[in-house]
Order: C-alpha cells, then structure tokens, then sequence
C-alpha cells in the first residue's frame, strides 16, 4: 500500500497537480495508523453498528436530486465520481465495490443574492467556463512556435538594454560614449557564453531545468532557495521592466500620452492579471506573431540604417553635446557592463521549458536555444552599430529605438510599425513571467517554502494566488518608480545573475559528480558562464549597490527569511500533526482507562451515567502524543471525556433548541448564565426553575458589564482543574436573512469563538437559528 | 413571578441600564416555558441524573484559582457574585440556597500579546480604570451649578447667532441691516415664548421630558421618532457648529491659525471623545465655571460698549459701504429671523435633566430655567445693540464678537480674556451634546429603533458606541463644511425646531388630556411655542432648503427610514424568538416521536442504537414552532435527530482526534472526504481500510477542485432528503501560536462555516488542534 504519488520527490521538475497539496502517509503513519485503529475496535462499537446507526443513504449520486437543490444558471451541475468502498470490506451492500460510481451533484459555487451573481456572471465572462482537472494541457510546440513564443522575453531585452548601456556611458561625455563598442562587444560574449552554458543543462535536464531546480539539486536547498530568491525578484522585476518599456515606445510615438505613463502600466497589469487568470495558454500564432514582427522590425531598422550609413561610407555621426558629470573610469565602464547585460534576460527560459517541445524534446530545444542566442546576438550587436553610427543618445522623453527608427523611416508607417511591434513584443515579455513566477511559487509551495495556497489551481487551472501575487508586487514596483525603465534597470540586473550564476555553478558540480560523455567540455562551459554570471552579479550589486540594487538585495534577503521561518513552521506543523510513534502507546493508555460499554447502562440516562461511570474526576497524566502541552492526545473516543458548556443570556427559542440540542447528546451538560446584576440573575435563575430546571445551572454576575471575558475565565478555569474534559462549548446563534441584519444582534457567538480558540480543549459548536 | 423590571414601560423616562438589554419574560411566555419545561421532564432524565453525571463542580467561586489562570496585571481579578439556587428547588448541595455566594473570579479582559498588552495600557492611561455597574451616579445639582452646566449650550449660542441672522440681512446691504432690530425683537419674543413653553413640560414630566419622551407619549410613537430624528441632527450640528464657533473665536485672535481650522476642529472632536469615553460627569466647578466668565465676557462687553456709546450720545457709527447682492424682502428677513433663531438651541437642556435638580426638583429646574431664559434675552438684545451702536459687520477672517472686543477693549488682556470665555463655553456646549446624543440613541435602542450595542454601557459606565457615532458623524459634517460656522447654520435650525415643534404640541395634547391645575394657562403657553417653533421650522426649511437645510432634511428622512427598518427586523426576530403559544402544541407532537428512554438500549451502542430506533427515517411534518420555513422546531431532546458529518482531507493526529470526538458523542457518524482525483480518493479508502473502516465513510470526487462548494452541495442534498435531521458538522481545525502563521493553513473551516451559515438546522462544531 505504499505509493510512489504519495512521497515527495524533491527533485521532481514537473509543478505540483491538484492532488499534491495531500501528500500521502509514509510506512510509520501507516503502522500508526493500524495499531490506532485496531485499539479503536477493541473499545469502540464495531463498524456495522455504526453503519446500522447511519439514518441516511450517503451515496446521493445515485439519485436524482431534489429540484431545490439543483443549481441555477451559474452553479455546476456535473458528473463526479463516488469512489465506492474497497473490495475487502465487509460491506452489505458492496454490489460494486472497489469501482468508481458516477453520480450527478453539484461540485461548483452556487452564487446567491442578486450582487453576488452579478460577480459570477462578470467572473465567468472574464475568466470563463470553470475547466475538470483532466483539462491540463500537454500540447507539444514545434519548433517555429516556440522560438517566438519562448524567446521574447530575451529578444525584447534588445529594447531597453542597449539604451540602458548607453545611459551610463553617456554620464561622462563623448569620452564615455567611446567605449560603447568593447562593452557591448563584452556583452554579446557573455551572451555566448551563457547561451553555451545552458545548451549543457538542455541536455542534463530534459525534463526542464530550472535555477531552482539545477541549483537545489546540486547545491543543496540552500542554494536553490537563493536562485529561487533571484529568479521571484527577477520576474517581478521583469513584468515591471518590460511593461515600463513597453508603454515607452507607445509614449515615444505617441508624446501626448506620457503623462499617463502610470496608469497606461497599471492598466496593461490589469489586463494581463485577467488573461493569466484566465489561463492563457502560452502557445499558437497570436503570441508567435510579436516576436517575429519584432525581429523583422529591428533587421528592417538595421539594414536601412547600414544602408544610410553605407551613403557616407559608414562616417559615424556627430553626438550633440553632452554634459560631463562623471569620469569615462573602470567603474563606470562596470556600471554601464552590468546595465547593458540586461539585455540577455530570459535567455533561460528555453532550458526550463524542454518538456513542451515535440520528440526529441532535448535535441529541438537546443536547436532553439542556438537560434535565439544567435538572433539576440545580431540584434543587440546590429542597434549597438547603428547607435554608434547615427550618434543618437539616450532622450528621457523618447527611447533610443524610437529615435533609430525616426531617422531610418520618419514618421511614416514603417516607424509606426516598429513601435508597435516593440510594445507588442515587450508585452508578451511580461506575461513569459506570468507563466513562471506562479509556477516556481507553486514549486516552493510544495516543497513548503511558501503558503500552501500557491500551489491550489483555481477555476481555469492557473495558479490564480500566484498570478494576483506577481500583479500586485509588479503594480507596486510600477508605480514606485514611476514606470520609468531607467530606474529600474539598476534592480535588475542582480536578481537574474543571482539565478545565472548559481543554477551553472550548480551545472559544473552536475558534470563533475557525472562525469558521462563530454563531461569535460559541458564542464568547460558551464563553469565560463557561472564565471562570467558572477562577475555581473557582482559588478551590479556592487557598482549600483545606491543606484537601486540594494532594493533587489533586501527584496532577496526578505525572501530568504520569510520563506526558511514558513518552512520551519510547516516542519514543526508536520511534525506535531504527524502520526507519529508515542501514538504507539495506545494500547497502555487504553487500559488505563476503563472501558466504557463494559456492563449495561442504568435505564433512565444510559450515556449519562456511562460518562460519569467511565469518566471518574481525576486528571490522568497526559503521555505523549497530540499537540504537547495542551493535553489534546485523544485519538479514540473511549479516551474522550466530555462536557458540555452551554452558555444563555435568555431564555427564547433559539436558547430552548440549544438546550435540547445539547441535552440530546447525552453528554453531561452545564449551563452557563452570565448575568449582568444581581437582580438579573435571580430573575434567570426564577425562569430556570419556572421551566423545570432539568440542567445544572449556573449564574455568574459580572459586575463591569462584560461578557465573553468572564465566560472565557470561567472556562479557562474549568480546563486547568479538569483537564482531562473535553469541553464542548454550545452556543446558539441567530442568523439573519440579510448579511446587515446582522449587525443588529449580538456579535458573542463570534467574539467568544475568537477568544476560545487559543484555548486548549475546548471545542465550539454554534447551533443557529435562523430568522424568518 | 411576573417581574415589573421585565416588562417594558415605553414612557418611563430615564435611559437603559446595565441589565436593560435582558428583558424579562411574560406571563404568556412564562406559562409556555413552564408546558415546555414539563414535557422536557416526561422525555429526558431527571434532574438528579444530569446532576450526578456533572463530572465538576461548577461553582470554582468558592475555590481559590491556580495560579495560571490569575490575570496578570491588566486583567481584573473582583469578587463575583455567584447566585445560588432557590430555596423552593430539590438540591443536595442547597445549603446556601437561595443566596448570593461570592468568590473570587476574574470578570474583566486579560490581554495577552505585547501589542495588545500596549494597547491595554493606552487605554488605561487615556480612559481610567473600569467602573462597576453599581458606580452609577446619582449626585443632584445645587441651581448655582445647574445653570451653567446646563445652559452653557444655550448661552453660547449667542456667540453665533446674532452673527448668523446679519450674514443673511448684509447681503442687502444698508437696507436689510435696517431690519435687524425688528428681527432681533422677534428672536427675543420668541425665546421668552419658548421658555416659557418649557416651563410647562418641566412641571409636567418631572423625571426628565426630552422630545422624544413627550412627543411619543402624547402624539405616538411616529411623532417621537421625528422629534429623535431631529434631536439627533441638531446633537450632531451642535457638536460641529460649536466646535466651528470656538475655533472661529480662537482664529479671530490669532489669525495665524486660520489654516489650521479643520485639523484644530477635528482635534478638540478627538478630545471629546476620549473625555466622554472616559465618563465625564457634566458636574463641578470646572465645568460651571466657562459658562459664569462667558457671560461676564459679554456683560462686561455690551457695558464697556454701552458708555463708549454714551461717550456720542449714542450715535449709531456708521457702517462701511457694502455690496448689495439682494432686495431686502420678506424672503431675506425670514432667513435672516430663522438663521437668528440658531441662537436659541439649547434652550431645552433644562427639561430633559429635571430629575438631576436637588429637590425640589421640578421647582428648582423651573427657577434655573427662568434665569437662563432671561440670561439669554439680555445678552442676545445686548449683543445686537452693540453691533448695531457700532456699525459691525460679519467678516469672514473675524467672528463680530471679536470685532465688538476689539472696539471696546483694543487686543489686551480684557479682549484675550472674552475670546478665551467665548472658546471655552462653546466646547461646553458641543460637550453637552455628547451627554445627551447617546443617551437619547440607547432609549431608541432601548425600543428597538436602534441597533443594541447602543445600550451598552462601556467599562466607564458610558455608552462608548454612541459617543464614538457622534463623534465620526460631528467629524465628517465638519470637515465636509471645511468647519465654516456660516455655512453649517443654514441646517441647524431645522432639525432643532422640528424637535421643538414636535415637543411643544405633544405638551398641548398633554394638557388637553390632563386638564389639571392651570391646564388652560400651561396650554395656551404650549400652543404659542408649538405655533412659534412650527413658524421657525417652516421658515427655516423653505427658505434655505437650496442653502443647506435639504441636508438636514435628508438626513431627518434617512434616520426615520433606518430607525423603523430597524424597529420591523426586531419585531420580527422577537416574534421568531419568543416562547409562543404554538410551541403550546408540544404534547402532540411528543407522542408522534417515541419515547427514546422506552426500553433497555442494545448493549454495544445504546445511544447509537436508540438514535436509529427513535428516528425512523422519515419526514416530520413541521407543524408551527420554530422559524418557520426552517424547521428548527426542536425544543425537546428526545425529538432532535442527530448525525454527525465529519470533514476530512487527510488522516492526521487532528484528524484522528476529530474521529474520536464525533464517537465519543455516541451519535450516528458520517465522515466525508472531498478528493481532488479519483486516485487520491481511492489512496484515502485505503488508507481508511487500513485503520479499519469503523465509521461509514464517503469519498467524493471533486472535479473543479473545490472543497467547499461540493461539501455544501452534498449536505444541503442531505437536508433536503431527511429534513427531520440535525446535521452536525466535525471539523478539525489547526490552530498556531502567532496569528500570522495561521496564514499558512488552509482557511477552509471558517469557509465552511460562512457558507454553511445560512443553511436550516446545520450545527457547526470545530475541534482545535493547537500547534506547539
């Protein structure tokens, strides 16, 4: 009965299914879980009786369902599975035991109250049709689709990046402005040599490699959390950056629009926290086309510039003027490196998504990955020429391929139709990160690092928290810069080359451990990539620690920190939840308590006296097991002492149903009156014998008018005498038809509750009543 | 037994005390809790075995405490009264029968945490220890004291008013202000006729005759409801027209702070509350001592005002030329005369708080009211022969008070000393408000025009909601009106003179019913003032509706449709509530269920057993009893048929123990499992198979991935089916230490229970699992 699904595999690639928030119980819990339950049928009454007892058929599916019950317009009435009772069992009525019974019932919301099904509507329009589970696409791409639809990302950078180089050169003059060409002739070997990096982990992980995964893998958690640490930073980073961008070559062709920089960014946030809500899938002509605009768009821009150029024998134009403000030195060469390098972000993105190409996944994957280096090469290098050619310099008001594309095409429609097809591509950069911030936050879920509701697929089988997460952390960086890309560059360099430097250091440890064919040379490029990463990483932090970086580096220092406290949490929640071996000593604890159906009860209250019989006031050592140190350690129910408290300001029909309800559990019950004056009291207690005073009752007067903090004393008094009793707190509640209504009566029921929780032992049960 | 506490008397006229919330039961009430109470005998056990079966001794009064559950140093450890049971009842343990016990017993709050513990300090430090109920005061006032506290809202108002009425005549420059003699004679006879007036209704209702208490009594209940939505308005506006008033006096010495008007305002409302949440008694010399300089300011004033006037023959100055923007018609002249009239708000104090006089009452508050009457006509016919004498006119940057302290007495010690008196004495009076706006809100609580919590009277005897309502409500019409005295008179008027209007005939009503000693006289002085405030009200309503009064107008509007909105959701949840004759029917329907207690119980599971045999699967025709619709109709043990629904999602220690719980109540046991995938479904039976199958179990196959929709499905299918059912429904639920980290669990019981909610006769019972 062991199962493989059940057991965690850490390094398992694939995101966490619907199923993987329910992990399996390992062989202990299961040896637990049988000793527990054979003490439970030594004192309990066997599973037939309790089967007699049931006053219901519990398997609805099979019949038609009451007309009240159906859901209207906007619930989901479907088919769903009654898994029946195992072949095994001793059932009477197991005619198709073991199989999968199908049943039709409603499984979806049933939205009521006119407000509330006008969201349904406005949700189900947006984000449509609810989809089954099974609906998880595996559709494969070919190689044509996925070039354009996993390189924009890396191929966008070629907008902002040079532009970014530049603006530091640019600091100090026409002297800075010289060193453009080494530097972006740096850039683009990093660019190689990163791309030659990741071709190795194409190969070594076919079935996606992520940072996380490469580096937690070879590293250690630590070293995975961190590029985790990177990678979040990097996406949140990403959808800011590139939108900023974005709405820049709309502001560039349409200057009118650039005071509503914010809210064009903020809008263009909204519509994609929509769409990934509605689970765009990331495949299909509508995302190839972008890219592929693009990069025509950029060699059109290029080989018309050459051309120009070509007119006037490739004479580089005169640069206007510029202010000096800072010497052409190593540092600012450094800064202008780390800012430039920004360009090769989302070079990874074809190694983490190896699985979604057709057979053979891991050779059709390479081959992109060669494409798109080489493409992101020749544009980077072909902007960078034609800068240097037409002298342009970076603008506030006007991005530098605006201004290429100004001078190459005028004002016609071919620059509209560059500007266009760069804000396009630059959005669909954005979303790239929309598909993988949700799913390496459901991947730190599972391994839990982060709140388990990452890992939930919603309605359209998107990571619906992860996705709200991604838009507001992306929002909020938006709008606290303004949306200004400049700004954001500094940021961003660190948290990707983070994720770089670590995810190949941890390729180099993989060959090394290995060691199969071509082990060296993979070895050899890995291990130049993790170095040349590195050597980013650090020149950006460092150089533009004041600049801006320092936000990337508290955001993953705060990283780092929240997710170990959650783990430590989660850790020290398995471990006290887990069945584990002190529950073992079952069987002595059970004789320590005598057993309960041992002879037949007195007539009149059999469960009464039976309580009393087998409960016999006296605190019985807690030992082991359940939460430590708060006595919570009843794993069967003979272990269970009870007593009901229930707790009545009056004496009106909600309080006389709470009072029979309690009563009929056959429970010894205590009721409570907390009273407000003496005169009060006396009053209730006058109506308590009135009425008959068939309960133990108990008025307490409360002299400054509270009234959940004497009970809650009260109560807290009561445990630390009895420990032993489990005590059921019963109160009753009214319930009003309008949700405002309920503002009119009193609120006890609810503050009582929150203030018994820390309580142990004591379990709360409110029994409503509900107004007309 | 019937109690005169209980019932409750519409005109009794002092405000809700600490118990009033509870009211009692009547004989009708009372006779069905006595059939209920002896069917509930025939069916259950005796007394004497619920008795025996307590496993504690409920009264911990008499034992000392263990020393983790003292309080700590913020908690409050007091002696409690615990009431005994009566003399007449069958105890064993009755020695003390009948009294009241005391014993030590922690009754206040006991706040854990730093922040809270902070907060709890704060809250100490601003607002006192708490008081007990028994602090109520009852100290009576010597008239030397009773007039300034008392009249400190009228008197003030004379800073105001006079200013009000020529804001509106200036508009018609030289011509209008000619008119402002006539009109202030008007206001005069006007303020003699009202007081007059309320002569009458202190002789009349000498425990304290409010407008809603006389207009209730003697035209209805509608009619008292608009005096209170008047009342209310006008408590409202005093606050902010007071506030604005004082700050006004204060900017007119000290210019400089013109700006700071709506933060100085909004500043001294924060004061007021926190002095009124603290309890401030409207008593001694502090208080009395603002008024007595006030109006020796003024005195002081229109004297030095007086010989400068002598000093040319009393040659009225001329006034400055103006700007003449209206004709000086009979429009302008009621405007000016109703906005005039403002300064006679406050003139009703005296009535309402008859009962606080030393006796005998009702002369001496007669007296008082004398002297404020002929207080207020001389310093308001002072004032206006002054401005008239020297030709002042309003100013926006300087109220006319501080221009006639200018003029008599330059900017020494005498005019500080005036603004300083003026200030003061307006905050008085806005205080004034704050003791009558909630008292007045918990007697419309007090007869279910208000929400409850309005009756509660707070740790220092306050009714602290209704002090913090006035205060949001006096802030926000404040700052809406950027605390501009002019622009907020246009809608005070109104809602004080409906209120008047109101009061006064209700008084004429009175007197033609009682026709006692001097009826005709009392009458004729009633009617004149009913006539007058009628006039003031229409006058003011009509002409400045457009001004500001519609405000109001709405406002009245608004509070008449929420009070009786209110009025008919308690009236109807009394009527749900109430121990009615229907449930009279008890003994029929008693004999269709069989008696549970009949025969000996099978021995393995008696309750189990006899759960099954007394139910009998089948519908009970709900028959009157209950809310109606819900089939909550049970109030006797032996007819509620119970089956426990467990939830779970995995098998865990918090699992296990929740299994246990639901046993051990002995009652039949549904456990439920909501699968994401078959596969997981069928791992779960396993697993359950594993530990023995003990209790019926039902796996269901959520397709969507829901949990919650699917569990709420099935048990209203469930109800719907076997209505004859009490559904409780067993989660477990994980508690943390830190509130933080409950973030990190799944919130899917408290999800459960909002949807379950609404649902007829679905108990819902959380056993916590506390997490070390």
């Amino acid at each position: 009965m062991t199962d493989a699904q059940g057991t965690r595999e850490p390094d398992s690639a694939g995101p966490p299914g619907p199923a993987a928030s329910l992990p399996g119980l390992d062989e202990e819990q299961q040896r637990v879980l049988r000793r527990v339950g054979r003490e439970w049928g030594r004192s309990s009454a066997p599973p037939e009786a309790w089967r007699r007892a049931l006053p219901v058929d519990p398997d609805l599916g099979r019949f038609p369902l009451p007309a009240e019950v159906r859901p209207g317009r906007f619930g989901r009435l479907v088919t769903v599975s009654v898994v029946g009772p195992p072949p095994d069992t001793a059932s009477d009525t197991a005619a198709e035991a073991g199989e999968v019974r199908e049943g039709r019932f409603a499984t979806g919301e049933r939205p009521s109250g006119p407000v509330r099904r006008a969201g349904a509507r406005t949700r189900r329009l947006l984000l449509g049709e609810a989809l089954k589970s099974s609906a998880v696409a595996s559709e494969r791409m070919r190689k044509l689709v996925a070039l354009p639809v996993l390189s924009a990302d890396a191929l966008s950078s070629v907008a902002y990046g040079p532009e970014a180089m530049l603006a530091v050169l640019v600091l100090a003059g026409t002297a800075g402005l010289a060193h453009a060409l080494p530097v972006a002739g740096a850039i683009a070997f990093l660019m190689l040599a990163v791309g030659l990096s990741y071709r190795q982990t194409i190969r070594a992980y076919p079935h996606g490699g992520g940072s996380y995964i490469v580096a937690g893998a070879n590293l250690g958690p630590s070293a995975g959390l961190i590029a985790a640490a990177g990678l979040m930073t990097d996406y949140v980073l990403t959808v800011a950056v590139s939108i900023a961008s974005g709405v820049a070559a709309i502001t560039s062709a349409v200057p009118s629009l650039t005071a509503a920089t914010v809210p064009l960014g903020v809008g263009v946030i909204v519509l994609l926290l929509a769409g990934n809500l509605r689970g765009i899938r990331q495949a299909g002509a509508l995302f190839a086309a972008p890219t592929y605009l693009f990069i025509g768009a950029v060699f059109a821009l290029v080989v018309a510039g050459l051309v120009t150029a070509a007119g006037h024998d490739f004479e580089p134009r005169p640069t206007p003027p510029l202010p000096v403000t800072e010497t052409a030195g190593l540092l600012l060469v450094m800064r202008a490196f780390s800012s430039g390098a920004t360009a090769m972000t989302g070079i990874e993105a074809i190694s983490n998504a190896v699985p979604a190409f057709k057979p053979v996944e891991w050779r059709n994957a390479r081959t992109t990955l060669t494409w798109m280096v080489g493409l992101l090469i020749a544009m980077f290098a072909g902007i960078v020429a034609l800068i240097q050619l037409t002298g342009v310099v970076p603008d506030a008001r006007e991005t530098v391929l605006s201004q290429l594309a100004h001078l190459g095409f005028g004002s016609g429609a071919m620059y509209v139709f560059v500007q266009a097809a760069t804000a396009a591509v630059l959005l669909l950069a954005a979303n790239t990160a929309y598909n993988d911030f949700p799913r390496v936050l459901s991947l730190l879920a599972r391994d839990d690092y982060a709140p388990r509701v990452f890992m939930r697929l919603g309605d359209r089988l998107a990571y619906s928290n992860g996705v709200l997460l991604l838009s507001v952390a992306a929002a909020l960086v938006f709008v606290a810069f303004d949306g200004r890309t400049g700004a954001l560059i500094p940021l961003y360099a660190v948290g990707v080359f983070l994720a770089f430097t670590l995810s190949q250091t941890g390729m180099v440890v993989h060959w090394w451990r290995r060691r199969d064919r071509h082990w060296r040379k993979s070895m050899l490029f890995n291990a130049v990539g993790a170095l040349l990463s590195a050597l980013v990483f650090l020149t950006a932090g460092i150089t533009k620690f004041t600049e801006g970086a320092w936000v990337a580096i508290v955001a993953v220092g705060v990283f780092l920190y929240v997710t170990t406290r959650i783990r430590r949490h989660y850790a020290s929640a398995r471990a006290a939840l887990r069945l584990h071996a002190q529950a073992l000593e079952l069987p002595a604890r059970a004789a320590a308590a005598p057993p309960p159906h041992a002879g037949p009860a007195p007539a009149p209250a059999p469960a009464l006296g039976q309580a009393v019989a087998g409960g016999a006031v006296g605190r019985r050592a807690a030992q082991g097991g359940g939460a430590p140190g708060t006595g919570e350690d009843e794993e069967l129910p003979a272990e269970v002492r009870n007593l009901s408290v229930v707790a009545l300001a009056t004496l009106d029909l909600a309080s006389m149903r709470t009072l029979a309800y309690a009563a009929s559990l056959q429970q010894p019950v205590l009721v409570l009156h907390i009273s407000l004056s003496d005169h009060e009291g006396r009053r209730f207690r006058d109506y308590w014998t009135l009425w008959g005073d068939h309960l133990p009752m108990e008025v307490i007067v409360s002299p400054y008018r509270a009234v959940v903090a004497p009970l809650v004393h009260y109560l807290e008094a009561l445990h630390h005498r009895h420990p032993e009793l489990t005590l059921t707190v019963i109160l009753p509640e009214i319930v009003t038809r309008r949700r405002r209504h309920q503002l009119l009566h009193s609120r006890t029921a609810s503050r009582l509750r929150r203030s018994l929780r820390p309580l142990p032992k004591i379990v709360i049960t409110t029994v409503p009543f509900h107004l007309p």
